[in-house]
């Protein structure tokens, strides 16, 4: 019998379905902060984001579903062992994140950050011209379910779209134009809009230097969803201070939280999210979450492919 | 020979689509505000936006072609001869008004606003769950061009959409359901969102009263770019204060500018811009301002049916 650990806040009609999905199983149900230590290293599939240092690359554990699309702790050498699978719920977080993105977009091209600040000083003030995406060229970079359902966004607007993505493939219906990684420092010149979707590995820290925002439009909006280290936060102030660019709107920070201090706080061309694009603030999400977690528990327990299983030494789905 | 009085910035080359449209006729550039009476009074054909207490119901004037989309100043009884025609430039302002009305939609359900207001105080802070257009049902009052281009791109996030006209139509592609403004009230208890873009008539003035809001849900979000009449600053107000709805964006007021004294600058769910979404704003905007003006001035000299004329007595396209 095999002991499934469920460290998330489901109700009735969520652990009606994992049950059903994890028929014969033994189920603990508990959440990340209150759950022990032996329940954690007898339990063979964790559900949830268990805290990775208390893991021990337990033999026990042949599965941990992540709740997170985020798998940064998880893949770092000693937490797990060789033979557990590690699944995350990308996917789940699709439609909230790239809606987001697209909202932070739509509101700094449409300059609103600027009308809120006036709003608040009483000041009926013209703030000049706008654009559109209808005249824009827009580079996703990142084209993973997030990065493509964004793209599908600023598409329906009328959008050049051009996603940017590691591996060769045929470009998605989402997308007018592929581009590699490599060829990133290309797109820079071309793009009115740059929303960056990576996860945070190894090739993807500090991807955006200060030469990054040197080669972009000065009109140029720049959009982190991602991962905060994609960009250090000296480089990204120097670029909008010196209006390498015009603006940029960002969910995520090198830090996080952003230290109360940071001169990225103060910037009239930077709008600030608190990485709370995602997490479960769009209600559909975690019932996407739960739909993965019974799904794959259900295919590991016959035997069959699991969704969203991460290759530890890339991060990025298998 | 017809004089044309043309009161827009216009560059070289719209001259040139101009004149080539209104061949033969005799051409005089101003602006509204350097322009002189004896140059309104000379007018066959006015293109812009003249002073409406300066032409005097003028018997010279055959046509009135203005920038703007809004006619309410030129409709008053005494200002136009009835033998003018008056044709405006709705159609020339869609995308612009019904970006910016949409980008506040975006902006609102995602609290963007609210998380702008925390940055300005360095605060990393969650503001909660927010809601997607895929959930939504987004009333659009007004069906005209701009509250057209509005509905299409709600649908194309995946709202339900109820367009809200005056008179019984098919219903266009961009609306799921078609409402006669006599039964809005049954449109509030449905509405998501409710954006209003009606024009100033006579019908439409002060059409949302205190039971209007009291109707909607309390998680509405009612946006605002037609005109400001539409609601009395301070039944808007009252409304968002005792939080009937959950939060409004306006880039029209009852008066403008807003007073500086209004209490409604101050309301944290509330999202005011300066009756910027129109003008010239978005570049495109102009260029088919001077399309419609010349198709306009070519149709009329040679007697055939011109774009967007008005009906004096409703305000509304003929």
């Amino acid at each position: 019998m095999k002991n499934v650990l469920v460290l998330m806040s489901v109700e009735d009609r969520h652990r009606k379905k994992i049950e059903a999905a994890g028929e014969g199983c033994r189920f603990v149900y508990s959440s990340p902060d209150e759950v022990t230590d032996r329940e954690i290293q007898e339990a063979n599939v964790i559900m949830g984001q268990v805290d990775a240092t208390r893991i021990l690359a337990s033999e026990q554990l042949e599965l941990l579903q992540l709740e997170s699309a985020g798998t940064d702790a998880y893949i770092v050498p000693g937490v797990l062992n060789s033979k557990t699978i590690l699944t995350n719920a990308t996917g789940a977080y699709n439609q909230a994140v790239a809606e987001h993105a697209f909202a932070l977009t739509m509101m700094l091209i449409k300059k609103l950050h600027l009308y809120r600040d006036d709003q608040r000083n009483a000041l009926w003030n013209d703030r000049g011209t706008v654009s559109s995406l209808a005249d824009s060229t827009v580079a996703v970079v990142g084209l993973g379910d997030i990065g493509q359902h964004y793209a599908s966004l600023v598409k329906a607007m009328g959008a050049y779209v051009i996603g940017v993505k590691r591996r060769a493939s045929d470009p998605p219906e989402c997308v007018d134009e592929l581009i590699m990684t490599s060829d990133l420092d290309r797109v820079f010149p071309r793009a009115d809009v740059i929303m960056s979707i990576l996860p945070n590995t190894a090739a993807t820290r500090y991807i955006y230097k200060p030469e990054s925002f040197e080669r972009m439009k000065d009109s140029a909006v720049f959009i982190n969803c991602g991962r905060g280290n994609a960009v250090a936060s000296d480089v990204l102030y120097q670029a909008l201070k010196e209006k390498q660019i015009a603006c940029a709107g960002i969910d995520v920070t090198e830090i996080e939280p952003l230290p109360a201090d940071s001169p990225l706080w103060d910037l009239e061309n930077l709008v600030i999210t608190p990485h709370i694009s995602g997490g479960h603030h769009l209600p559909a999400t975690f019932e996407r979450i739960v739909e993965i977690c019974a799904y794959n528990l259900s295919a590991w327990l016959n035997g069959r492919p699991l969704k969203n299983e991460v290759d530890f030494t890339t991060g990025y789905k298998k």
